[in-house]
């Protein structure tokens, strides 16, 4: 199973008036990770895959997040990043926030895989992962 | 049931290199919603309602959402959100993001009434909701 | 001269620790206000416009505020930008962001008018202001 | 000369339509440098040292910087940030932003030591910078 760890620092600009984290922001490093993740798994970054595959990116469908402790300015975290599902045009990753250990943030994304319509490059429609991209998702990433 | 509508419009910064909403951003979006559905409820402001009730927040317990369509930069959205359900401690949102009358985004938030633990400042714990509180939230918005 | 007010409230998610507004919140508010101000003086919005002129952005050379006073959540602040002056391939842009009417920040900018480089797309090099576009700029906006 | 060196990836998230970093997110890093500058020179974090100085924190009077050439998703850039002068009660910071080692952004803070005022906590006034922090403020950071 893909998975990534990363080390992040919580900023005082993650950090809201009541001194905890808004929790916005746990989605935008949830995303970061999920980046890396399909960049490690591709062997190559952001730009480049979305021009070697062809296709428009991995919009996500569904988002979640479950909140079990709020983490503040200066808290160093870890998060962990797993691909837990590949299906036929979408696949499903989990993130596990946590703090010296203990569990405070969980989420978890449904993406799927779109390209341009040809008529409307304005419209984006999902299709199939390219079987290069399944094989390589059913490997493992740099923290496994 | 207590409602409020609020006439967004997605800025350039909120668009990513793909030319969508970063969904991140969404959040960001629903958390203000919430929280003038909120003031609108209680009739003041956060800073003042902090006070008042003599509360450390609402922080959530449990966000999602569903991301039906993307939205672009120039898009003119509207925000509905209800109030949809108020338990002992805790309470649930839900959101949705239109435009021109089609669903782009459902949100659905649970959050809970934390008061600061007598023994460590740093620690918050879930607390009844006043009876104050929810006599208002029992009532209408300025969308109803 | 071509003029713009907009009126913004500054919410919880602006805000920091210490209560007060992150000031880089203020650039992104002043983004805006530039975008709309142009969108106005050319009668559309920012991505049919870079379509109508063929360009690539107007990116920032040079970015000033000077802060006078802080902003705090719940605070409605209006923001009034004007374009200062339009050399041949820049133009400069100032913003007074007030607080019931007593100055808060100001914020000065330099853009220039860039076009993708032909040999090299991932290069930007700036060019002349189309001469329809310094009309329009010589015009005058919303607030005006 | 206090002096910090940070490495920072631009995410996607950082970046706009444009495909470039939406010039914000530069004050954003800056923000954090200066933060982690002075979490050096002080030995602890800022949390700490605002409850150890007894003091509201260190806004901006002004911030400005220059932007030589744009950057873009997946750029690992560097961030020099020094002290360069500590006057009674404000004190300037730069920050020098760099791709392969050329200049891509500098930018200029001046900060104020502030405390909040006794008769209206909602206001804050410049003060002295203490001593201890004025010895520390002269000494070397972690890249010097």
């Amino acid at each position: 199973m893909l998975t990534n760890v990363r080390n992040v620092r919580i900023e005082w600009c993650d950090c809201d008036p009541a001194g905890i984290i808004f929790y916005p922001r746990y989605f935008e490093m949830f995303d970061t990770s999920a980046t890396v993740l399909i960049e490690h798994a591709l062997g190559m970054n952001k730009i480049e895959y979305l021009k070697v595959y062809d296709f428009a990116g991995h919009p996500l469908v569904e988002a979640r997040a479950r909140f079990h402790m709020p983490t503040r300015y200066g808290d160093e975290v870890a998060i962990e990043t797993k691909l837990t599902e590949c299906g036929r045009s979408s696949f499903k990753i989990e993130h596990r926030l946590t703090k010296s250990g203990t569990l405070a943030v969980e989420g978890f994304e449904t993406r799927v895989w779109v390209a341009r319509s040809a008529g409307d490059p304005q419209r984006i429609k999902s299709q199939p992962i390219p079987d290069a991209v399944r094989a390589r998702f059913a490997g493992s990433g740099n923290g496994a």
